[in-house]
This record gives structure tokens, C-alpha cells and sequence, in this order.
């Protein structure tokens, strides 16, 4: 079947999606989850045959980890598939209802997207990751995952229908592109008739690709550039807390800290503390020509290209500001509108910036590194938005769906 | 200045607009207001311009009526900015706020989606229309009009700029690309950096060229193919003065019906006095084979064009159908996902319709005239979105806004 093909069926069978209650939803995820737990042994067997042909390929350490399902990364798959089980059906929601002088009844009711695409990279986990949120918000899926992973992918995706179609689920609500052809996802791009949106999971070249090709809407998640600033009002002990955490405790995830901005009334107090830990974590510094002052030997000079980095490693851009109002525009001008942060006591001072800075996640006086679909309560996401429109920051089941008016009358005309 | 320059200052100045208060963005409207009152004259005096160019350029009676601004419409538009004024602000207000077991609040508020382009066609008002929103909702605002309206939008963004920056606004907030060539559309489409989502408001040749030329979001406004389904358990009533309005009230509007699905075990019924209503309104209906049986002299045959036809005059399909299945199936296969409606005094065909069809705004017993940001109770709307991310139907001043994750925490970290 080609892509076309499969993207029409998609669309009829979405319509018929809504009819799915939640507890069959709920069923189906379940069963997937057992069916995983007895197949473990053959995902893995289909995994190697990708980690074989990775290795042969010359693939990177990093990417054949990418790759790897083991027992752990399975029970983590199994884990989510519970979990979305156990979230809140969006379908079907009324989240607002009035009345007009008319008489009329208006209500907002959340409705599934339709068909969703999901054009992914390495990691196989995405195939249930995205497909379960799809299933809880009765959206169809159609899954292109990278060729890297094809064999570990397809056992996945058949997994999933199989769980899906025993608990009466159309078998063209989950659909798997089954090639390794690049040109199935240009193809994919065009299908505007037939997707109703595009969400890309990968590394930047990625993502450019598909906003650039794609004739339906696109929910993108680039990079994450995040900052914390180190107020003239901070408390030195939760800056020091903070901004090690933001950098240290993960550094390669898009929610680290990569540059850290101090202000000069307190850069006195913070630097020195700051510097002995970064050192002993091995943090490589990048400063500015006043931050430099601090340890020449040990801090880098950075260049404007720092200001700019998602280093995704263990590696810090920091300056030292003047004011509240200058962290505020470097981190508009150089941030991504990921995650930013402010450590600061003073009340004023943290509401400006909580309104000031555009981005997704803004934070007081906490780590960057909560921004999260789980961590923010919102259980599995389908990646962290970077765009303005439709959802900003993780992408929760709620933001698969998007409210239809309803109307109530009572054979009411227009005048 | 070029279209780069001008977006990308709209960029830098779009960071300072949450800082004007509300009580200023009102009195900025309504000065607007005062200044659009005092300058009638000179207004229906630049308007001229473009109608003696336009029938020069033999524009057609409908092209022309849609440039021309006369008192009635300066009226129109006073109206608007005093409504928009009026309206609650979106900017700001938190809509959700919960706790989590470490003790981090998080909060989603609404905060502008940025730098909003609009490009749109002939009718000038949507001038003030467009600007006023982004005002209000703190947005800056890129305007390009169509070419035959140049003078026209010229002097309403002159004045709408003179109530702003007299009231404190950076001039760059409202910036008006002041040039007859097409190629700054172009231009404008490719500066995702800086535009953080296009409306295109004009027929669906501008529409489609926006979609596939722009880099950035877009959110669209495409056509209305609206239904009105008779259930065989409609009030007869109530369907003969729905249907009628719905068609008749105002044929050349994107929520009038378009085409009229009539239950089989009801048509005997329903159809002859159906008929001689639109008759007498001189609406050309093109039925079904079996609609054509009411009346074979004065219904023609429709063709399968028909079913996908948006006619924005006095013309309507009809089809008889056999089942409220069908009826569905039809309006989510032909329609364009606008407005649909059902008559029907049974409760389970209601809420399935309700539920099943697949439109942005679905009617029980109630003319599809009503999809209207103003008659909805929103206020002024940006247009009606076809689009299923972002926003469904109208889009009013809430749907220029997104909302943004804030956190506030007292030192925690990620473990």
C-alpha cells in the first residue's frame, strides 16, 4: 500500500474513533502493555538485528544507544503504556458553555486532531510512546519512524495493532510506513488532504525538513537554549543549587541550563562558590570578559557563536549583567524560548521577569530541568513544544485534541 | 525600509508590549475611535482614490463594493474598536494553576503569540479589525492589504499608529508594509525568525499561496461547504425556517448552508413546502436523483461537483439520504469542516451528530448563520479557522494569545 493510500484510510476511520469509549482505550493499552511484558525476548531479537546492522553501518555510540531496547527501556515502554491508561480522556471534554440572548446554548468541546503523523529518529520508544497518546485520544497515527530502527519499530507498531484490533479498533487507526526510503516522508508532507498535522522528534536537520516540506501544520520542537540568572537579590545558597543542577544533573537534554547570566552586585559573592563547583564537575566555562576575571586560568573566553550554543554537554556560557532588564533581553535574543530561570528573593524583580521573558517554561527559584510532561504532572508527552501557536512547552494528551463549538437550539434563526 | 527590517524590529519592540496596561491599550482604541470619527472625510477622500483606480482597472461591481468605504462602514469600524476596547483582556490571565508533590507551583498564562503578519485582500475595514485584536491582546502587528486598496489602508494604519504611539506604543508595534508589489508577500513568508504566525484573510487562490509559500505557522481560513441535515425526527417547523435561513439570509457568507441532506421516511413531508419556500426566494436548487422527484420541472440534476460546491449565492444541493449515518458520512466527506447542522427532535441522533461530525462549529436545531465571532459572544474575530491545531471556528482576541508554563518554586531541583 503506498503512502497515499494509507493516509486515506487513516482519514475515514478517524471519524469513527470518537465512537471508542475510554474504557476500551484503556483496555487496549493495557493489553499492549501485557503483550510487550510476554515478548520481550523477540523485541530484543528484533532489536539486535538493528544494533547488527547499526554497527555494520558504522553508527555512533551515541546512536546505537539511541537504539538499544533492553529490558529496562522495554519495562519503560510497558510503563508508559499504564500510564496513559491511567490519564484522564481529553475526548469529549466541554470546557466552557454559555448562553447567548438568543437562547442559544455555545459549549467548547475537545474533539481528537484527526490523523496525526509522527516523523521520528533513532529511538524505537517513540513508536509507543506516540502511538499511545494517539490511542488514548482516539486520533488515528500514522508512525515513520527512522530506517535505523525498522525492525525494532515494525514489532512494536504490531504489537500495538494487535492489542488495538482485538479490542475492536479499525486496523487503519495505527499505521506503520514500513520502508526505509526517505522518500515516503517527503511523500508524507504532501498529504495535507489526509493529515491534519505533523509532529517531527528528531535532531534539528530533521525538524527543518519537515517545516520546510510540509503543506500541513507542523508542531516543532527545536532546540532548547535555557538560562538561569543569578539576581542581584538571589539567595546565594538556592543560585549555587539551582544552576548546578540545571547544568550538572543532565547536561545532554534539551532542559539544561547553557548559559548563565549574574548579575554584577552579586557576582562577587556567587562567582568564586559557582566556579569550585563547576571545577569539580568538570564543567568546562565559557565567560564573558568580566566573568574571565574570575579564574583567567580555568574560565575560556567565550565568543558571540556561545551565546547562541545548545552545547548539550558539560559545558557553560556565563556573563555578568548590569541589570534585570539586560538578562531580560539577552535571554530574548539569544535564548530559544525554551526554559529560562531567575533566582531571585525579590518579589518585583521575579514577576518581571516571569512576564517579561518569552518563553515556554518560566521559572522562580527553581531548575529548568522540571520542564517535563511528567514532571509537570501532565503524564506522557508527545515532545516539548517550541512553536507559538496550539501548545507551547510538553505536549500532553490534552494538546492531541483541540476544542469544536457546540451548539444547542431550540430552532433558532439568524435575524 | 524592507519587510526584513520591519519584522524584525516589530520583533524587538513585540517584548515590550506586555508592559502596557490594559487601561492604555482602551484608551489607545478609543482615541482610535475619535480620530477614525474626526477624519471621515478625509478617509471616504483616500478611498475614492482606490475606487477610481479600481474601476479604471475594471474591477468588478462585487470587488469594487468590497473597497468601498462610506459612512455606514466608518461607522462599522468606530464600532469595532469601541467593542474590542471593551472586551476583557486575555493577556496575563491564568487559566490553570496546580501544585506538585515537591512543592513547585505550576501556572499556564496567556501570554501574545508575538508578531502577528496579516495579509489579506480588498476590503479595507479589516484593517482596523486586524490591528485593533493585536492591540488589545498585546501582539505587534504586520499588515499587507491588497494593492487595490493601498491608499485606503494607508490612512486608517496612519491613524490607528497616531492613537498608539500618542498613548506611549513603539511605533513599530503597527507597521504597514506600504507597497503595491507581490513580491513582499513572498518576502514576508520566508522571516519565520522574526513573524511568529501569518492570517491570510481573502479567497482561497491567496489562502492556498500563503500555506505553501510560508515558513512559519499559518492559520487558515478556507471555505465553507455548510450542511443542514432534516433527521426524520425533525419538528418540520423548525427545519423549514432553519434550512430557509440558513440558505437565504444571507447567501454569499461562508456559514450559509450549501448543501441540504433531507431524511428519506421525512421527504414526502418535508420537500414540497420546502420547495415552494425557496421557490418563492428564487434559490436554483440541483438535487439527488430522487430530491428531483418533488419537482422535476424547477429542481435540476446535481452532479458530483455539486456535493463539494461552495456557491455564496442562491443556489443550493440537495440530497436525500437514507439513514443518519449517511447524512454524517456525507457532510465529513464532502464538507469543508465549517459549519453543520442537524433538525431533530430525537436526543441520541442529536448527540451522535454532535459528536461524530467533524466541523468547527455543529449545530442541534439552530441556523449554521450563527458561526460568528460577534454573534458567538467573543467579540470581533480575526476570521473563522478551518484549521484543526490552534484554534477551530471563530477566532476571537483569546486565540491571539497562547499560553506560556510558569513556575514558581523556592530552591527545588531536579533529582
Amino acid at each position: 500500500m503506498n503512502v497515499k493510500e494509507m493516509a486515506k484510510r487513516a482519514k475515514e476511520v478517524s471519524y469513527k474513533l470518537t465512537d471508542i469509549s475510554t474504557e476500551i482505550k484503556n483496555r487496549t493499552l493495557k493489553k499492549a502493555a501485557e503483550l510487550l511484558r510476554e515478548r520481550k525476548e523477540l523485541i530484543e531479537k528484533e532489536n539486535q538485528k538493528d544494533l547488527i546492522a547499526g554497527e555494520e553501518k558504522g553508527l555512533s555510540k551515541a546512536m546505537l544507544d539511541r537504539l538499544l531496547l533492553n529490558e529496562k527501556r522495554i519495562n519503560g515502554m510497558i510503563q508508559v503504556l499504564n500510564d496513559v491508561a491511567s490519564l484522564n480522556d481529553p475526548v469529549g471534554e466541554i470546557i466552557k458553555m454559555w448562553k447567548r440572548p438568543n437562547g442559544i446554548k455555545i459549549g467548547k468541546m475537545r474533539v481528537p486532531l484527526g490523523v496525526v503523523g509522527i516523523i521520528y529518529e533513532s529511538r524505537p520508544n517513540v513508536t509507543v510512546e506516540a502511538a499511545s497518546l494517539c490511542i488514548k485520544s482516539s486520533n488515528a497515527v500514522i508512525l515513520k519512524g527512522g530506517s535505523e530502527a525498522i525492525n525494532s519499530n515494525r514489532i512494536l507498531v504490531n504489537i500495538l495493532k494487535e492489542a488495538a484490533t482485538s479490542e475492536g479498533f479499525p486496523e487503519e487507526a495505527i499505521q506503520f510506513i514500513d520502508t526505509t526510503e526517505r522518500l515516503a516522508v517527503k511523500e508524507m508532507l504532501q498529504l495535507d488532504e489526509y493529515i491534519d498535522v505533523i509532529i517531527p522528534r528528531g535532531g534539528e536537520g530533521l525538524i527543518r525538513f519537515v517545516a520546510e516540506n510540509a503543506r500541513m501544520p507542523v508542531i516543532k520542537h527545536y532546540k532548547g537554549v535555557c538560562h538561569v540568572f543569578v539576581d542581584e537579590f538571589a539567595d546565594l545558597e538556592k543560585a549555587w543549587n539551582i544552576c548546578f543542577n540545571a547544568k550538572v544533573q543532565r547536561p545532554g537534554v534539551c532542559n539544561a541550563m547553557e548559559t548563565m547570566l549574574v548579575h554584577s552586585n552579586i557576582s562577587d559573592a556567587f562567582m568564586p562558590t559557582m566556579i569550585e563547583m563547576f571545577k569539580k564537575a568538570k564543567v568546562e566555562l565559557r565567560g564573558c570578559e568580566r566573568a574571565l576575571q574570575y579564574d583567567p586560568k580555568y574560565i575560556k573566553p567565550a565568543t558571540e557563536d556561545d551565546w547562541y550554543a545548545e552545547y548539550l554537554d558539560l559545558i557553560l556560557a556565563v556573563k555578568i549583567v548590569d541589570s534585570l532588564d539586560e538578562a531580560i533581553d539577552h535571554i530574548n535574543t539569544y535564548g530559544s524560548h525554551h526554559s529560562d530561570a531567575i533566582v531571585t528573593e525579590n518579589y518585583t524583580n521575579g514577576m518581571k521577569f516571569l512576564n517579561r521573558v518569552d518563553s515556554a517554561a518560566v521559572y522562580i527559584n527553581a531548575s529548568t530541568r522540571f520542564t517535563d510532561g511528567n514532571v509537570f504532572g501532565l503524564g506522557a508527552e508527545m515532545g516539548i513544544s517550541t512553536d507559538k501557536i496550539h501548545v507551547r512547552g510538553p505536549m500532553g494528551l490534552e494538546d492531541l485534541t483541540i476544542p469544536k463549538y457546540i451548539i444547542f437550539g431550540d430552532g433558532q434563526i439568524r435575524e
